[in-house]
């Protein structure tokens, strides 16, 4: 069996190029017992996967230079050693960028088609949904009334911390890249306001948008906007950090100045909690309770959802860099292969 | 009655100047029903006072020009129209830079000079001692085993921190400024580890004193200290931010470079929690418990506690600036009067 694999080529020093990957063939082993052959039919594209490319201090270790680009998929299983799968099981696993993989069958989680389609569990039912999930209600605590901002608004995570704090009675405002996707906040996931980051105005708007001042702010882009938010804050005001990608690859302008005492005067001052965290943190308290609450709000409409869907693997380095400059809108998957039923 | 006054007489730009304040005599009114007239035995001299100087913006009002210097007392009654207290009572009031006040009975508290030395009320059994207990216990959450870390170690948040933090098992590491305040650290206050800020090697003393790496920073401090201890924290460290006097005066030379990128990475891939706190904030959840735990521990001689007594109200300026340039080791008083008995 043979897996078409994009592998890491070169560490990028700013925006990953085409030529930090490569495009290679390997032939893969046989499965041993206890293991399965995995046909990848969606592939998760994520700002994390920046993180991995650099060799820089983080809390996971990098991929090796000439290794596989790590990544969630969404595979069929097409072989089988193990009673756990059968062949034409739908899983959840972690395979990366590339068509076949061989696995544990223990590595996989098998999804039920008829319950969502499967391509959520990479992203509202899956990782990126949970990120907003238990960052927003772990670390935020909004409270009925209380205002909170997410930037990154229009993506999966921020656009799953707007609804989840509509439905537990906060005022949601999102921050996001220009007027089509403030529109998409509106009309399509409910936010209360949304605001242009671009806005030559931002300090105006946002004051605008946030007339009680800001009592969550989900963040997950860091830079200038970050910087307006945090002025608003309210006393014992809290910020989950569960990214930075304005920083990811080096672009955001610096400041000419040092603006660590300044926030960190605002901490002391507004009683502020600041918060990082990695999903994984909250999987054993509040994974059950996300299952149980997400699914029903996406069933009853509560919480929608886009998908940006790439074809094919050779497209991944192209829509990543996509993805790291703001240009796609929804969850970005690519689609690997179909189903075959087999 | 006449109170000796010492006002705010213009908001300084730095360290404030001896033309900053004034010192007046004030014809005090009479006393009302269920008012009490004080002379002042001892004033404490705070940090916070710094910022109360400022109008910059703050989590309390400044003080205006022309109007006594606030601060907290040890006061003697010695004229009472309420039957809440006797003359001869010796209180804690919030009375300021003055040598006698008039005010409701109710904003006093009585102390009894026989359970501990009343000049405690304003150091390791009040304010400054409860900020260390506060902070500690409810953000810092020291287990036992896990590395504290605290600045300006010898004075009296300081040095309560760390012994505090040796009560409940942990290991506690003090920074200070010069060898004879570490010294203090280890041989007085018990500390594991001692590190001088001054030290040309602050990186690599502070490496050698936390083999384990830092899991509380208890910030009261902020600057270059800060962004040593910042490079150790292991993943879930916790800081509580209750001061940042290193800029207080403006002193701190700013870094050359935005270092707020970094910290902010730091926050994200370490899981760090970082939260600014009054010590008021936990008076409803611990203030019970730090009345019974404190009490006991330093009067067993667990903590143990040092008081700088200045002499004379029109000191106060003097002392101030040397407290905020770090040259006074223990609790810093000003000795305004001796009890009278009447």
């Amino acid at each position: 069996m043979k897996s078409t694999q994009i592998r890491l080529a070169s560490r990028p020093v700013a925006e990953p190029l085409d030529s930090d990957f490569e495009v290679a063939t390997a032939e893969l082993p046989e499965p041993e017992e206890g293991q399965v052959v995995l046909r990848t039919l969606h592939l998760s594209l994520d700002p994390y996967m920046r993180g991995r490319m650099s060799d820089a201090p983080s809390y996971a270790a990098p991929v090796g230079i000439g290794e596989v680009m790590v990544g969630q998929t969404v595979s069929e299983v097409v072989a089988s050693r193990s009673e756990r799968r059968e062949v034409g099981d739908i899983v959840l696993a972690y395979t990366g960028w590339q068509s076949h993989a061989v696995v544990d069958a223990r590595a996989t989680r098998r999804l039920d088609p008829s319950a969502a389609p499967v391509s959520t569990a990479l992203g509202v039912l899956g990782m990126p949904g949970f990120t907003a999930y238990g960052g927003l209600l772990a670390i935020g605590q909004p409270k009925a009334g209380e205002t909170v901002v997410v930037a990154a608004a229009a993506g999966p995570v921020g656009s799953a911390v707007g609804q989840i704090a509509k439905a537990k009675g906060a005022r949601a405002v999102g921050i996001a890249g220009g007027p089509e996707k403030c529109r998409l906040l509106l009309d399509e996931y409910g936010f209360d306001a949304a605001v242009d980051h671009r806005s030559p105005t931002l300090r105006e708007d946002l004051a605008a948008a946030t007339p009680d001042g800001i009592d969550v702010y989900f963040e997950n882009v860091g830079g200038h906007v970050a910087a307006e938010v945090v002025r608003r804050f309210n006393t014992y005001a809290r910020m989950p950090v569960c990214g930075l990608i304005a920083g990811y690859n080096g672009g955001e302008p610096m400041a000419d100045f040092d603006r660590l005492p300044g926030f960190m005067r605002r901490v002391l001052t507004k009683s502020l909690t600041v918060r990082g965290f990695i999903q994984d943190e909250f999987v054993p308290t509040h994974w059950a309770d996300f299952q149980r609450e997400m699914s029903g709000w996406v069933a009853d409409g509560t919480v929608r959802y886009r998908e940006d869907v790439v074809d094919s693997l050779e497209n991944a380095p192209e829509a990543f860099r996509g993805l790291l400059a703001g240009r796609n809108v929804g969850k970005l998957l690519v689609k690997v292969a179909d189903p075959a039923g087999v």
